[in-house]
């Protein structure tokens, strides 16, 4: 299918790369078109690969994912257009990480998300909040974490939460590894969780692990 | 050895049980001595189990477990009294849950967490943020939970940390599933958990479920 992906990032060009392997034709979004970064991917992308504003990438995709730093994926989405978001699946990858203080604090959290302000902005995009839990490499080659280790997938519609999913098979998640949470306000969940991984990431020394959940 | 466990809850009496039939004399702390639930304990533990208030059962203690409702830990700890916790090993147990507004809200988040303030309030307490991450069946029966899943541990004092991972041998954690997360300011990781906890929770519709840890 066609997919917009908004960001140039580590996260947006290794998701973009992963989703043209997987046969899908992407869009990179940036701020402006002939972004260097932007161009760079779709370069190695080949064919499958393009590059354009927000705007352009969002107008392309059947599907849309949010790889923008959650500090800006408000204002990304906003230059998207909403109009252009009504009716799309729009899987969100972003956290709400602020490290201005020089630690992490989470701008938004405990009774709201940055998942839920971007369904609230955005009422006619389909939000699913997914792969927010896991860093770049993983999301996208699971199997470099050894055992049945989860990604989480929420949103209020069932329809995109199937679509996302069916996208996260894709790339490598099987549906069995992907835990449904439930409606949007389950990304405070997977959102708050990013402390905990920032700790076992410090203390491992290394950002290629993963939770498994096992159930008595 | 002599342990004191603040709190009569099921968190309370459910470690408290445990550690008599690891072979520890056991005292139980409530607001008052002759609380129903603690002579309750106290008969079904035998001659190993006691009850008394707060200051009691610090006293007694040469660690102490806090187990009581996180809201109101920093006004048991202070009944306990800080002369009689100077100095020792403190497993905090709770979480910074608040349910008053009908929904899940941290009532310290983000920049701040539980185990923090209890080590702020008591800086001759050696606190250790440990368990809260799993429901009390699982805490004390880990077993009852299929494969390496984890808990985790932090806190300033090295030798407290390795007390309190002794103690979770005893309840059946053996030292390679234990996480040791650093210092206090962990606690934001491991109580920010919580959230995502309780939507797997609701989702599973059990609590006895853990996470374990892979890495690549």
């Amino acid at each position: 299918m066609r997919i917009g992906v908004l960001g140039t990032g580590t996260v947006g060009q290794t998701v973009a790369l992963a989703l043209v392997r997987a046969g899908h034709e992407v869009r990179m979004g940036a701020r402006q078109a002939g972004n260097e970064r932007a161009v760079g991917w779709a370069e190695e992308a080949g064919a499958a690969g393009s590059e354009g504003t927000f705007a352009d990438a969002t107008g392309f995709g059947e599907l849309v994912v949010n790889c923008t730093a959650g500090t800006g994926s408000l204002e990304a989405l906003a230059a998207a257009g909403e109009e252009r978001l009504a009716g799309k699946t729009l899987i969100d990858v972003a956290n709400p990480l602020d490290f201005s203080t020089g630690e992490l604090r989470l701008f938004a959290c405990n009774d709201d998300s940055l998942g839920e302000r971007i369904q609230a902005a955005f009422p006619r995009a389909r939000v699913i909040k997914a792969l927010n839990t896991v860093n770049a490499a993983v999301m996208v080659d699971p199997a470099s974490v050894p055992g049945d280790h989860v990604v989480f997938v929420c949103g209020d519609d069932d329809g995109a939460k199937a679509e996302a999913t069916g996208l996260l098979g894709d790339l490598g998640w099987p549906a069995a590894r992907v835990v449904d949470l439930g409606d949007i306000t389950a990304a405070r969940g997977t959102e708050m969780y990013l402390p905990l991984w920032l700790r076992m990431m410090q203390t491992f020394g290394s950002a290629t692990f993963n939770i498994a959940v096992t159930r008595g």
